[in-house]
């Protein structure tokens, strides 16, 4: 149950034009994605069921762990990591029940009332966003700031992460706010070079950090 | 693991017109269904979920079993007794392996040869269709017919259940070509008595049961 959160990518296969998803996540780790979320949802199980077992074998072979988004099911057939849950999603105690207590189980949590219920049924890790305005999860809503995110990071004793809009410009920022790390979607996946992309935002991440304990 | 698969619902709250869907279970067990399949394939995970932990005690009230179609995660979150999947879900071995030796596993196979595998690993029940065409579930492809039902039934040593365009007319056939059962949505859920249409699919039911055995 051991994770490094510090930069989490989640998969958005929509993003690679093209490319493949375990090509993608060889060079995001490459360049210092520490942590996976498998998003898929279009896909039908079946076709989850594969993917999955694809990036299963490939982020055990780079050495990061795998959390699969929403679907206990999937995360259980590929033996996954864990499983992250949003508000629509299973209930964190049911997440926990299912997945057992070895498994990391994260939650998206827009405030800190959100986020204290899912630590206390269980989570590991929180998200919290969308922390800037973002296209890729056009359901997402309004970004809920920076200073939203530090409100929820003080108020939890479990990693906080913050998603949404994360990009390397702004990425030291959530950081600084008091989040364990930041999770990415397109400033990633839809670079032309991934492992750069990545490596740009891990750095500021980074700078964030020292920053913070300076 | 114990069932009786001889009239077999398969749930779809489109045609309830606005009827609840545990009313709507109470009238067709009152009229003779013997089996519950909840089917959600628009639904989020959160509202599966309520609407299964509903349906599951209404049937565990009702003394039905309940199986859920294609997720595992909310046949476990909500203590289903089965799992329903078909050939775009989780593999049955798969299937078997999440859910528990305890756990009734269905399999939706078109042949023969399907059939067999899903049996192989470990199906409790296959289900067989469309046997007559039919427009609840659009993407069922064309009617195999009640030849292909009986060859399927002949083939493998688990009950084989009928799906697809079965109604009060025609359900006795369907048990005279060999199957343990007749899987039905809209004859059912669709009329406006359910209770009285389950009735009258129950009795042609035993009547292809009868005809069967004489």
């Amino acid at each position: 149950m051991n994770f490094d959160p510090r930069l989490y990518l989640c998969t958005d296969r929509g993003l690679l034009a093209g490319r493949g998803l375990v090509e993608a996540l060889e060079a995001a780790v490459a360049g210092g994605v520490t942590l996976v979320q498998l998003r898929e949802k279009e896909a039908p199980t079946r076709q989850f069921y594969e993917i999955g077992r694809e990036v299963r074998a490939a982020t055990t072979r780079l050495g990061v762990p795998l959390i699969v988004n929403d679907r206990a099911d999937i995360a259980l057939a590929i033996g996954a990591d864990g499983l992250h849950v949003g508000q629509s999603d299973l209930p964190v105690a049911q997440a926990r029940r299912i997945m057992g207590a070895g498994a990391i189980i994260g939650c998206s949590a827009k405030t800190v009332e959100q986020a204290g219920e899912a630590v206390a049924a269980g989570a590991d890790y929180i998200g919290t966003g969308p922390v800037f305005t973002t296209d890729t999860k056009l359901d997402a809503g309004n970004a809920v700031g920076l200073a939203r995110l530090a409100e929820v990071a003080a108020a939890v004793d479990v990693p906080v992460v913050g998603i949404g809009g994360i990009d390397q410009a702004n990425a030291a920022q959530v950081l600084r706010a008091g989040a364990a790390g930041a999770s990415v979607i397109s400033a990633i996946l839809g670079a032309e070079d991934i492992e750069q992309a990545a490596r740009a935002v891990r750095e500021a991440v980074e700078d964030g950090l020292r920053a913070r304990t300076d």
